[in-house]
Formats: C-alpha cells, sequence, structure tokens
C-alpha cells in the first residue's frame, strides 16, 4: 500500500441502484490523479507478474484492466455483454437475483494455456467473475488470480469463487458489513 | 508515431452490426502486448499535455481513456448510458440513424474552468464525441481536444465536430473510403 490512503476516495451511494443498498461508487477515486495511480499500482503490486493476458469485464472492469494489462506487459481482452464483440464469440450465462446474465469473449481473444489475470472494480457475489472464469476456461486457458480492487465480504464471493476452484483472489480493500 | 504498425492490429470484421458495414474492431490491437501499448504511447505524444482530466465514453472509450488519463497523471472520467453512474448526473440526448441514445456525466465530476480532453477508439459521425462535449459544456469545463484512435473520414464526423465548435481532433490513423 503506498501513502496515499486512496481508500477514502470510495464513495457510499445509498439507496442504488435499489433501496436498501449502498453502492460502492469508484467513481471519485479514478477521478483523482493521485488516487487513480495509487490504485493501479498497488493492483500491479499485489498481482501475480507471470501473466499473459488480462481480462476485464464491462464496463467498469475496463478502467482498471486496462492500466494493469499496460503495466504487466499483456494484452487486454474485454469480456462484453452479447452483441457487442463483433468477432466470434462464445458466450455463457449465469443466475442474477431476478433473471439472468450473459457475457462473451472473442473465442479467438485467448490462447490455449494462457496464464490470465481478471481485473475487476469491485467483488460483490462473485457471478460475474465466475461466468468470466468459465470463459477462459472454456478456452483452455489457465486463470491465475482474480484482482479487484474492493471486496464486499459480507456477499461471500470468495467462497462462492472458491467453491468453483477459485483461491487466488486478491483484495486491496474490504468492506465487512452492511 | 512509433516504430510498430500497430494499425495492421485493427482488424475489419464485414457486416456488422448490420448488413453492408464493415467494422473496425480494435480488439486484436488491445489485446496484442506491442499493439497495445504502442497506441496509447501515440495517443498521449499527440494530445496536448495541460490537460486536467480525461473523459471517455461507455465502454470501448473507457480501454483507451483510463491508460491516457494515468499517463496525463490526470483523473479519469467515465461517460455512462443512463442508470449506471449511482451519484447526480445530468444528461444529454442526440439522434442516431434510428431513434436517440443518451448520455450522462456525474454532476461533480468536472470542475467549472477544467481543461479536458476526450479520448475514444472511433470518430465516425461524431454523435457520441459531440454529446459528450456538450456535458462538458453544461460543467461549465473547457473541452481543449477529441483524440482517437481511428477516424473514419467518408462519415463526416470531422465536419460534423467542426460545425459545432469543436476542432481540435487528433486522430492517429484514417479509413477515406468503404
Amino acid at each position: 500500500m503506498n501513502n496515499l490512503n486512496w481508500v477514502d476516495l470510495i464513495r457510499d451511494i445509498p439507496d442504488f441502484p435499489e433501496p436498501g443498498v449502498v453502492f460502492k461508487d469508484i467513481t471519485p477515486l479514478i477521478g483523482s490523479p493521485g488516487g487513480f495511480s495509487a490504485v493501479i499500482t498497488d493492483l500491479v503490486q499485489q498481482s501475480p507478474k507471470a501473466i499473459d493476458v488480462v481480462v476485464g469485464m464491462e464496463a467498469r472492469g475496463f478502467i482498471f484492466g486496462a492500466p494493469v494489462a499496460l503495466a504487466l506487459g499483456t494484452g487486454f481482452v474485454p469480456v462484453r455483454k452479447p452483441g457487442k464483440l463483433p468477432g466470434e464469440v462464445i458466450t455463457t450465462s449465469y443466475e442474477l437475483e431476478y433473471g439472468t446474465n450473459s457475457l462473451s469473449v472473442h473465442r479467438d481473444a485467448i490462447g490455449k494455456g494462457s496464464r490470465v489475470l481478471i481485473v475487476d472494480d469491485v467483488l460483490a457475489t462473485g457471478g460475474t467473475i465466475a461466468a468470466t472464469a468459465n470463459l477462459i476456461k472454456e478456452l483452455g486457458a489457465d486463470l491465475v488470480a482474480v484482482a479487484v480492487v474492493l471486496e464486499l465480504d459480507f456477499l461471500g464471493g470468495r467462497k462462492n469463487l472458491s467453491e468453483q476452484g477459485i483461491d487466488e483472489v486478491i483484495a486491496l480493500t474490504h468492506v465487512d458489513g452492511d
């Protein structure tokens, strides 16, 4: 952790996206020159370095994943909602509290045996990350680790990921309760 | 322009998103470690340096805008579709070929008088960039320049932006015809 306390730049927005939920808003963090630089430095420092590809999920994952890829000297692969990627894709679906969601990746974006780091802003229930891990596995690549800025411990995402065999989860900071 | 010919990493996808359109796919470019690094270096070199804020539009604009912000030592401000940003926003709408689109930004994200650089992947008709410029103006900030990786000259985006008073448009590479 470097000196700037960038954690203080994450703000709480009550009742977003629905009543009773406190949303962790990272936009003041990325809007701060010192804060944005510091959080990317910490993500890079705490991530494994023997990585071939950084994968980030639409849309906030792009903001953290792309700079981490550049710092690690890897390419960046976007995982997107269906219909957004123009080439041949593979797609996976996962359950939400109400309904399902789907994510796609270009079939040729990640080579077999590639060492992959997933970068995202927040680990909540882990549904999006687990779905992305499924896409990586389907392409024959090796998910080395998941790095997030913030983990919402009370939502059990780490346990959910562990049950899917994803145990290398790096979170720079944590929210314990609600 | 540096030595790596990263332009060759942009691929044509015919008939996307609809028949007759040739989509310029930047995912092989950002998926290449050397290519991604080279295009960000070129964007930074060709952009004005006296900038306070880099603004990028959901979602591909995040992939280029966030690294440029870090390189210029500024914060990054995301412009998003309505309903995505949790704080108080201002919103603008603009015409598409069929229907309208809307974009939002946090009201407190850009200070009055801030010098702003918009970064995006592609300049097509310029509708998204002009709408983002309207948001920046409404917040009392100063749009210094627009920097894009690729300009589709035949769509007239540069002329459209000029008619809105946006004359400082940097494009790293161009597609002349279709």
